[in-house]
């Protein structure tokens, strides 16, 4: 069995509300020195130790991802 | 500047259900030889190089996780 982490980012281009709404709420709690906050989606999954990179990116461009507008990047 | 990086993970104990529903699209996707999916946050910050870890940790436990439910790890 092996884990594998997926983390999913939105495209720089596309806005991210939610991380706006921690920037701003960084202020509220007196924290300085944080310049961007961005909010991405992150999955651990465990699979046999067979599986392969090429399912594993099927895998994460068709469930885990929006391709359109998020990027992912796979960690075994 | 630093881009430092925190996941987010729900607890061991608690369900996820839309780590459940990803595994049951799996089968419907034919992809075998996933064991289990778990779904957590991903957040990407880009702070000063001299913001120290414990306002780090005070930013994650109060603004990024839920700590009755979650976990967190930072890496700088």
């Amino acid at each position: 069995m092996t884990r594998v982490v997926v983390d999913v980012v939105m495209k720089p281009e596309i806005l991210d509300p939610q991380g706006q709404a921690i920037l701003g709420a960084l202020g509220r709690l007196g924290i300085e020195g944080v310049n961007s906050v961005r909010q991405g989606k992150h999955f651990e999954l465990d699979v046999d130790d067979n599986l392969d990179d090429e399912t594993l990116t099927r895998l994460a461009d068709t469930l885990l991802a929006n391709p359109v507008i998020e990027d992912f990047t796979i960690r075994r």
